[in-house]
């Protein structure tokens, strides 16, 4: 089975059972290909929080989802909004960081708020579900067109040689329904036959460059080398890296950039060895109502068995290993924000743009500040 | 058995056999206490490439103390002193980073030259190599007291707080012969009753920091948090941070730093938040003959398996596991240089100067150039 190209989704309904929707349990890449159904909101809400799916964009979808699911269960209750509602609530709890998240539960909810009573909230929260998922799809694929550009630019400097493009945690398919939004310019550009190699930075303390990016590559067939978070500033000091791309969890209307703990060091390295710095996202990662990411962007605090514990395999079995003292205090913050000054532009669906609220509105005219 | 303290040595030869020097395994802390004899001057070799030991200082003494090992081998062969120097040749091969470990055969080899014959090459060794090791304790004593006085100078800003220091891989007791270098301003504040706290960088791929400097400052009381590499611009972000000290593997003249992997990055985002970072080094580490760190500093790539394959407990059983895919194509840069125009000061046994040519010589003063 060819687990990734252009027929992949990381959500879809079971075939032979559409009251079942299923993803691929992310933690176990790319060790095992597993994939998890989920049969009620609250597998959902798990799903997200313990990171079975992750990155922006699918954590929206799979909240769409999980509110299709609740609709379904809330069938048999005296109210089947208000326990829709209820689910959307905890949903919206599950994971702070990201503004999809909000942003998908809001559209299922304007659904259900604009529903005449007698039509069937099931099939209306399908299709939106469904719609959320088809169209985050085409935003990729507009990325992809977008940033595509980038990479011929620098592809017509290096004769034949090929770009180096360095990437932080996974914005990958895996991390949207397909092609990803860090990822989408790459697969683009591979797939026009332009010569492209990937430096993937592992991503402590999850490893979704060294699980996920890496596994995603490989199963596409684009060149890349594995390298540890350290060591991105010394290859760009040595010209080994010709542009940065990565995603975004949340962005301010002013461009700041919340993304992956790390990103930030990534993009002061970049800044000081005169590397382009580009963030790809959506539109949905807009957070319109804030301008200081640094202040504003509430910033997710995990576990810390995340750190102190990893999964891989040992022989033929799988397990985890305690790498440090069972006495270690440990803090594991999981995102950092890159102020829009280090980021050189915005890769969107819309096109590319400056980071910065002038840049923005140019691409989102609907979101220019209204004259008082 | 207190591991750690004022009697502590990285380095020793055995109390009831002259013959044989003992180390401590560190690829087995923080999980285990494995003390290893070194018998011959290849099992000192062995000991400094698979990284049994490792810090620049450590290093440098353990060549030595090798150099010694070669002599008492050397006893049985027609030249001894021709023995010697083979076994120097092919340990000066062993790591090419570090300055330390050239200048320790340097000096071992210069008690060679100009021993006269029939004088007892094996006692003057002896001499020498625990001349070079009690010497690393003064070194470190002194960079201690002088790096004391900045911690001072935060700690009265703060009414108690904590002073929050920042440093990446191990530079501490495990690297040098005691008090290490980074650290020796850490303990000695902490011995005076200052109130420090230390953010531990997690150091991939080894993981120096999570295995060593938090084993190392648990031994001796000293409170601190681990985090992943990745965390440390955030947290100088925040406020956090109120210096950083890192040791370093080899000084240019002019003040560039190679050390560990990452230490760039974490230069670079105290650099963009206005928060000190001080190199801390005995002389001993710095290379008088170059000036431009990028360009001079040869940079050790090791092996792929090091990121790909991570030790520690499972139960009660420690063991290895794979993290990413078999397939994954990997490099493994392990040190970076950080430009002198982003290090506050450098450390020394001497006292504290600038990242400079000028800042050198002001402590080194017969390492001036010559006028000609």
């Amino acid at each position: 089975m060819r687990k990734s190209g252009s027929n992949f989704r990381t959500i879809w309904q079971k075939p032979d059972d559409r009251e079942t929707v299923q993803i691929i349990d992310q933690r176990r890449l790319p060790h095992e290909y597993v994939v998890q159904d989920l049969r009620t909101w609250r597998d959902g809400a798990v799903a997200i929080s313990d990171m079975l799916v992750r990155g922006a964009p699918l954590i929206g979808a799979t909240a769409a989802w999980s509110l299709y699911l609740a609709a379904l269960e809330g069938r048999n209750t005296s109210d089947q909004s208000a326990f829709v509602a209820e689910a959307a609530e905890a949903l919206g709890a599950t994971r702070p960081t990201a503004v999809n998240l909000r942003w998908a539960i809001g559209r299922m909810r304007s659904v259900i708020d604009s529903a005449d009573r007698g039509l069937d909230l099931v099939s209306l929260l399908e299709t939106e579900a469904r719609d959320i998922c088809d169209e985050d799809i085409e935003i990729s694929r507009g990325i992809g067109e977008h940033g595509l550009k980038l990479i011929e630019q620098i592809a017509a400097t290096k004769q034949g040689e090929p770009v180096n493009i360095l990437t932080h945690c996974n914005a990958g398919s895996l991390a949207t329904i397909n092609y990803g939004t860090a990822t989408a310019p790459v697969y683009f550009a591979h797939a026009k036959g332009i010569n492209v190699h990937v430096w993937v930075d592992e991503t402590r303390p999850r490893n979704q460059g060294s699980q996920l990016t890496a596994w995603e590559l490989a199963e596409n067939g684009v060149p890349h080398t594995l390298i540890v978070d350290n060591a991105g500033g010394h290859l760009m000091q040595h010209g080994l890296v010709d542009i940065c791309i990565t995603g975004t969890d949340r962005t301010t209307r002013t461009g700041d950039v919340a993304n992956k703990i790390g990103t930030y060091l990534k993009a002061l390295a970049a800044h000081d060895n005169n590397v382009p710095f580009y963030v790809a996202l959506p539109s949905t990662t807009i957070d319109w109502t804030i301008s200081d990411g640094l202040r504003d962007i509430p910033i997710e605090e995990r576990d810390p068995e995340e750190v102190r514990s990893i999964y891989g395999r040992h022989g033929s079995e799988l397990c985890s290993v305690d790498t440090v003292a069972s006495t270690t205090n440990i803090s594991n913050i999981a995102f950092d924000v890159t102020p829009a000054r280090y980021v050189t532009g915005l890769i969107t669906e819309h096109g590319i743009c400056a980071a910065s609220e002038e840049g923005l509105v140019s691409l989102f005219p609907s979101q220019a500040p209204r004259k008082e």
